[in-house]
């Protein structure tokens, strides 16, 4: 496994924190600089021991690093980068953390030119807390990474990337940017926008007789708004799209119901358990089969 | 605690099986009856220790019980309930554990009696996994049971289920079938028929990106299929005007998201956390705060 000198990581939330965490467990880097805006987010990160030191700095803390992890929210990425990118040795990689790819990975090619050593990436590992308190060393065990070099990627900077998520735990899979777009608005932000919907939806009335399935169905909905909010505009025509089709299929499900006819209903909850099975059965983590 | 010299359960499932358990492991009842029609269903049961004896003849198996529990699937609840009354002493008492409560309580009500001694129950306690096998005895603990006594019920019928629930470790509410059923249809029917359309409409290629959101949003819908087209049809009507409410939402926040109304789109988000974080901070179990 690489070792890292010193690893920079600008924005030290859930996913920051457990990145630092998890370098310093496995022994992987002996400085973990945590950058971020505010010093009691900070003070927690070097309190949970993820960070090493910590500066509200950015190009101080990035000034000797060799690798540079930008985990803030998904607006903020591309001027990171770019501050970061101004600020580090030329021998450093960047990459970031952030949820949606394609316009982050086009901004940064336009700005700064294909010499800068960034690769995009995506750790499919989230929850809904927040705050480097909640940072785990596991975060990542067995958890896909995705990331999204461009055509004019350097080999050798995805290989690294690549090999630094894998040190973490995680299963790295490669793919384009506007694929992995395409792909998490099905998988990730279709899902949050259900969640929040049925919440939303729910008479406060009879929340006291909510059970396990509403409370499975809706977790996500705890996440943070903004956050949430910058995704969803981030990733527009995408989720609209994947939200277009799954409305058709819940119409489908739900002229089916008012015709009372059995046949199709009991078609339509087949295959939605063909699917979740074989999802739960072969997900890495194995909490899809809890 | 009331102790029980004979329980029958019909039916020895995840629910009938968790009852049967749990009976037995805090000492509530020496003999524990479990009838159903498969011989390896009942094989197994006697194995996890969920019952003393078993039998495959409904009849024989309540003829000397003190309390009898039908635990089948909904459609057959109602037939299974009427052999039991016919069978069983005359002090016997008669609940079920069905996830809808008007028809079944109507039914029994006009096919019976006032006479005979059933009170309806539903512990909102399920999983999608099934069997005697997954059977616990910590399924009831902290969870809320419904009981759906008439008018006509006799208050101690209803003061003997209740605390026959309680003594499993639930918490016991009590309101009229047609309340539970409209309650239910949104905080469980609907959250099931929304798990199924989205693992329906997620597109094979993108299910190796799935992560907690997806796996958490349709863990429900690898609940048996022919359970849920029962529950889903017994009732239509409350589960249809949920399904109209939810998709208005949906709608309302489709639009938002493609007219890019920023502001409406986070008011959603809000209003969904607000909702979900009351309900994960006060739910007795604790799991809404996982």
């Amino acid at each position: 496994m690489k070792r890292w000198e010193t690893v920079a990581i600008i924005g030290v939330g859930l996913i920051g924190g457990s990145i630092g965490l998890t370098l310093r467990r496995r022994g992987l880097s002996d400085r973990v600089i945590g950058i971020g805006r505010r010093e009691t987010s900070l003070r927690k990160a070097r309190e949970c021991e993820a960070v090493t030191e910590t500066t509200t700095d950015l190009e101080a803390g990035v000034a000797h690093a060799d690798l540079i992890v930008v985990c803030t929210p998904v607006t903020q990425i591309v001027e990171h980068v770019g501050r970061a990118a101004r600020a580090c040795p030329p021998h450093a990689l960047l990459t970031d953390a952030g949820s949606t790819k394609a316009s982050i990975v086009e901004a940064l090619t336009s700005q700064l030119g294909p010499e800068v050593a960034f690769v995009g990436s995506h750790p499919l590992a989230g929850s809904e807390k927040t705050g480097p308190q909640a940072a785990r060393d596991d975060l990542f065990l067995g958890r896909v990474v995705v990331i999204t070099p461009a055509d004019q990627t350097s080999k050798d900077w995805v290989t690294t990337i690549d090999s630094f998520w894998s040190s973490l735990g995680a299963s790295v899979v490669r793919m384009p940017a506007a694929a992995h777009d395409r792909a998490v608005a099905a998988t990730s932000h279709l899902p949050h926008l259900l969640a929040s919907a049925l919440a939303v939806s729910t008479p406060d009335e009879v929340l006291p007789l909510v059970s396990t399935g509403w409370l499975d169905t809706t977790r996500v909905a705890g996440g943070d708004p903004q956050l949430w909010l910058q995704i969803l505009r981030d990733n527009r025509p995408a989720v609209l799209k994947s939200l277009g089709k799954f409305a058709k299929v819940l119409d489908s499900f739900g002229r089916a119901l008012d015709e009372d006819d059995a046949d199709r209903v009991l078609e339509l909850l087949e295959v939605g358990k063909q699917c979740r099975d074989a999802v739960g059965n072969r997900h890495p983590s194995g909490r899809g089969t809890a």
